[in-house]
């Protein structure tokens, strides 16, 4: 049956990297995944899943880091002339950009879920001359958004994967959920898939994630070093006076971020692991002879459990609203983004490991990733499945990259698109 | 001899708002007033006097604050399609925007001086319906730039004055220096023309503004509270590093700016009079999750005296190079402004008051004020006037305001400007 | 009369030099003035003076800086073997070490009041050789508390003048009252006069101190730049953990503290005068190794007027508390010192200096002062007497100092004592 | 054999009992175990063992915390009124205070080295009648130093091992070196006995530690989670100013202190292991009124690996360094102990849980040990050892304990002591 994967997969390769490099023409950020979400809502209905999309399937309560409402309708806009599919356009409006396709077999079986994630960067494209989205005219029309991360390839291997669920639905039971999320940088969108019960049914999940350090034809059944994390951004809001004519009146909000950025910098470490704590930005004050009367911090915090991000969470929040007293003025504290830390279910990696063991094309298979530090919010995901009894698992498909994930030159060896779709076919065909 | 003046000044009112309104439409910030200086030399040429322009009167080693060349260089050209004239730009090209017309009467007599900065403020003016520029159409055309505190009239000023001394030509004696300053605004622009010599010949000078919280027909002598002030930039450079897989490797400018910051602030006061510190921004970092390798403190100090200010400054790099290096990041500090602290000569307020007391349309005439802690670079060309013997002195003619300096819906009562031609005239019609 | 009164004190200079030195001897720190205390009281009695002291005169809550019930006692039972005089110490048992002495001449007049402090310093004495007190044998027997500040020379002035003011009783009409307060070390013991009513009668107040810079035979009529002040104490209190083992169960008082003394250093000046703060002793933890539990900062501040140091004081409430906060620990802040700015009552400067003008003895007459920025409490009396529409002034009685004030090789030109009681009297005798 | 052993510590065991005893009634501390170290010198000497003392066996230049000359001096006296033995003292006078006793067997064979600790804790001991050593009159008779940690127990089994291993010396072969080791506390001791070159010739070594958690008869082959150390003194030093009046002249001591404290527990951690940093202590300033001229810091750097405490280190100076310059303040940083960490010999640690298997008395026998994050300087010697080629392990003899290490009730079983004894007996004769 490899054999046959292999060769239906390929058979549509030129169509996914078309579908690819379309998408890496019109990156679009996090809940402005407009004219993404509706060409993928368009291409499952043509494929004959039940589709699911906007407030359906995303929680408004449990977004974060949403855009402001401006922002939201000008990628609206922007997306209607780049386009995108009208008729799906009304559900999506306002952010709520999460679509999920289901097939059910009709036949008994388990839910199997597949998670693909839509959304781009705000990074500046490279047009240097041997970049190959450049060189081929592929390159972001969206000046300041891009495809750094592989989210164009996440999305089109979904996309394929529907495509051969079809060809092969005689041999599948049970029923296949493909999910697309928005929103996974900034790790702010898997919980509003979470909590709009997205996952609730389902008996297994497979997440995955191209590249990564991995070469092209290595894959990875189970990456699950990841960091549980939290993204706060902090608002200092004092009050502005003449630094030289009225010091006494001022009420210091860049003296309150100052303060709280070395005193969050200074939590105490944890002693059951992993406790990492960022201030990346601090942004303050309008004048140089004002004294600042606001400033921002945006910070995160990491821990290898959820338990430590959870202890690290709570003394930021001490630090910051105990800095602001100590000028005198307010802060406002948003929680822009949270993902889990979460290990994969053993069962599911041995099962895929079984299954993918001899699958052409792969050159190397490993159960195990030992990756650094990062975070990725399909660990909300996870949990939530393993939390209801099901098993989930985060994979690694490897592909040789023209630079690192984020940069903007980056780039990466496609024939990860047909090997991707066909091996997560593989999986799906043995639930 | 009073009368004649004032009506001379008050038959080029009409012609001197014209101008006024012109400036105003086409305000232009610090060493970019290409268009404003352009016309000035031109008007001066016109009438007579000796033009000096560009390097002559600005010391290029002693500009501070000066924008990056593609900056003035866009300015330069939008001077040109705002009509500027031609002929004086290469002078004033890379922006050596100081002008300074001399006239000599050929008899013996003293070299008095009157100085009248140029430059406008990185302000949006107001489009509110009540807002009298507006209202009359003669807002800024350069969105983000605004004349917002009277520099408009300070040139205007100038300019009438220098119509009116050729009317009266006969009855004055020995030199008299137009100075047209650029940058005052920061404290940027007296030092480099003091550099150049501009005033090394000067016996006798009197700079001035209008407004400052006096109403119209106010007149002070000496304005002499002006504190010394240093104003400094400071650009921390480290080492981006992943918060979370390799914080160690970072070097941490954000963390450097918070110890700065604070260090800052709590620089001890001094027991000889008035000391400011003001840290007014801080921005560092280019992502949450990045160990920040760059940050920008906007700083000032200020002092009753020199003496204070440069204790303050001293100590100020102490803190800002000790910071940086608990880091183990590099800072570099760039002083983008400074001023003195420079009371009047008590013989100049004297004779100006005895010269101007009785003169009509000033209904309130004061040797001395004591304004709020501000600074004015004036003080840096008056310094070098009395140490070379010579005696000067900051003026002030009150005018009624539409809201205070600085502020985007500032406006002032226009007859302040025949008033102070006027005034001047009389000043240096008795040397 | 003046050479009469001069002639008097001078007769009794000997007796009064052998005071002071029995005072020197015997030093008593703030509230534990038993033995000093006890032995004016005996005196005043002796002299027929009405004695007030202990709880009458001063108020239990409004004392600040009060020593443990163990330390009191402990100075008590040393009074005791150092001949305190054992029927008055009832009433100062506990620290209420005040005493006031009344002379009603049952003539009708004003009241007048003359203030004396009595405590001496913490400070080990010098047993250098050429230390006077050392060399002739009166130096402190009590180890560690010395009279540096010459308040053994105030109380002694007092008492001379408790005996002249006998000796011209005739002369005189309405009350003296001779106030002889505790705690002046840390501006500690006026307010509980103060709040006692001790001076809520009082017409005129004359306090006085010997030395400050001024030598033998220059007297001020009012030294009247004393900074308002308070003195506080702040204790954090978090909990202790093993930093290795487990850091994140620790609540770091030493950061707290560390945060909270950067903090009080930088709050801002005021515009309307000197404004100082600072943060004297910070002691931290307990061991290397373990998270400190505990933090103790002792601070002040000060400020040109007690407007000034109230937005010091508030400021500093706010950091302190901000500063724990941030940290999760607790902070007690103990308000151990006080006193205000007060000018003196210019109609008395101008009654002293004309009643003393010609006073033989006093080499050099000056009416005002002005002293660096000290603190000193007798402000709060003066405050309240002017309060209540009485009048109020500081003087000070020059004397050549062996070494400044606060030295342990302090000591003073002992003919200040008959001169100032002699001075004093003068103007008892011109109410 | 293991019974005959067994018999054999079991019949010293009142002896050795009473020799703890004495040890803990004389507590010395670090470098000043003159009484301890001249009994254990005089006891091999009588055994036979060549004895090796002072600085033969102690690096002047590599010892860290010493106390000053006259502590040093007053403990040497004391040692002399309590009994210590004469001959020795010479040699371990100024604090060399090592000892090392060899057997040569003359036989061949490798060169065994066991490790024992001398020194006592500066805690004052509990005078509680349920504390054991108070109430069987053991207890502490040098006020302030305590031996709460059981290193007056590891020295009586290094004792009585030398007593067995003469016993049995026809059996065993090479040479066994034991080495008494003074200033373990604070990990300033073990690296002077190193460079001293102590170790240099040792095949195998083992160190000893009773309790740390672990119950009577229970015995770990190796606790290898030991933390590379480093202990640092910081001293501040700056100019003092009255605060009121000249605070311009001040350079902050404490300010500098302050900024150092928070730097150093905002240093980053490190993605190879855990990383601590404590500041334990600060004391800073002399007088509430005086611009602080002083401030000690005392801090620990831990790390899991040598290069994660040698970034922490190298960081810290940084921080400490440049804290000093933002206040103009010198500052000299004493490093005043360190120790490595340090995974025992896996050969070693398998040798010796086969050598100890049914080992009578040892009711439970672990490998491993994972304990807490403490730091011990046994690991520098290892480390040397391993360096040379030897293999070296870190046993623990578990007891049951009154109270906990370092507390003033601390106290142990102390049958640990005959058991101990005889295990290691076990492992000399199976080298």
């Amino acid at each position: 049956m490899d054999a046959n994967i292999r060769d239906a997969a390929n058979a549509i390769a030129t169509q996914l990297y078309a579908q690819r490099r379309d998408f890496h023409r019109y990156p679009e950020q996090g809940w402005m995944e407009f004219r993404t979400a509706s060409h993928v809502a368009e291409r499952l209905s043509q494929l004959g899943f039940a589709v699911q999309l906007g407030q359906t399937v995303v929680s408004e309560r449990a977004r974060m880091g949403v855009p402001d409402i401006q922002t939201l309708n000008e990628a609206l806009a922007r997306a209607r002339t780049q386009g995108a599919v009208e008729r799906w356009l009304p559900a999506l409006e306002g952010g709520f950009t999460g679509v999920v396709g289901t097939l059910d077999t009709q036949r008994p079986g388990p839910t199997q879920a597949f998670r693909f994630d839509l959304d781009a960067l705000p990074i500046v494209e490279s047009t240097e001359d041997d970049h190959r989205p450049y060189q081929e005219g592929f390159h972001s029309l969206n000046q300041g958004s891009m495809h750094a991360c592989g989210h164009d390839g996440h999305a089109t291997i979904g996309l394929g994967m529907a495509e051969l669920l079809c060809q092969f639905s005689s041999q599948l039971c049970g029923k296949i959920k493909l999910i697309f999320q928005p929103a996974e940088e900034g790790v702010r969108g898997a919980q509003s898939m979470v909590e709009a019960g997205v996952v609730d049914d389902v008996n297994r999940l497979v997440a995955t994630h191209l590249g990564l350090g991995h070469a092209s034809g290595h894959v990875i059944c189970a990456a699950d070093s990841f960091l549980a994390t939290t993204k706060l951004d902090a608002h200092f809001s004092g009050t502005a006076a003449h630094a030289g004519g009225q010091p006494e009146v001022g009420q210091n909000a860049l003296l309150a971020a100052a303060q709280a950025a070395l005193g969050l910098h200074a939590i105490a470490p944890h002693s059951k692991g992993a406790a990492r704590i960022n201030v990346g930005q601090l942004h303050a004050g309008s004048g140089r002879n004002i004294i600042a009367d606001s400033a921002l911090l945006r910070l995160e915090t990491r821990g290898a459990t959820a338990d430590i991000n959870g202890y690290l969470e709570s003394r930021a929040l001490e630090v910051l609203k105990g800095a602001a007293a100590m000028q005198g003025v307010s802060v406002s504290i948003e929680r822009v983004g949270a993902a889990s830390a979460c290990a994969a279910s053993p069962e599911l990696v041995e099962k895929i490991a079984s299954c993918l063991a001899g699958y052409s094309g792969i050159t190397q298979l490993a159960r195990h990733d030992i990756t650094p530090a990062g975070s990725e919010d399909a660990t909300s995901l996870m949990t939530r499945v393993m939390e209801r009894g099901g098993q989930a698992t985060y994979m690694i498909f490897g592909a040789d990259l023209a630079a690192g994930h984020h940069h903007a030159c980056f780039d990466f060896d496609e024939s990860v698109i047909p090997l991707a779709v066909g091996a997560l076919l593989q999986i799906a065909l043995d639930p």
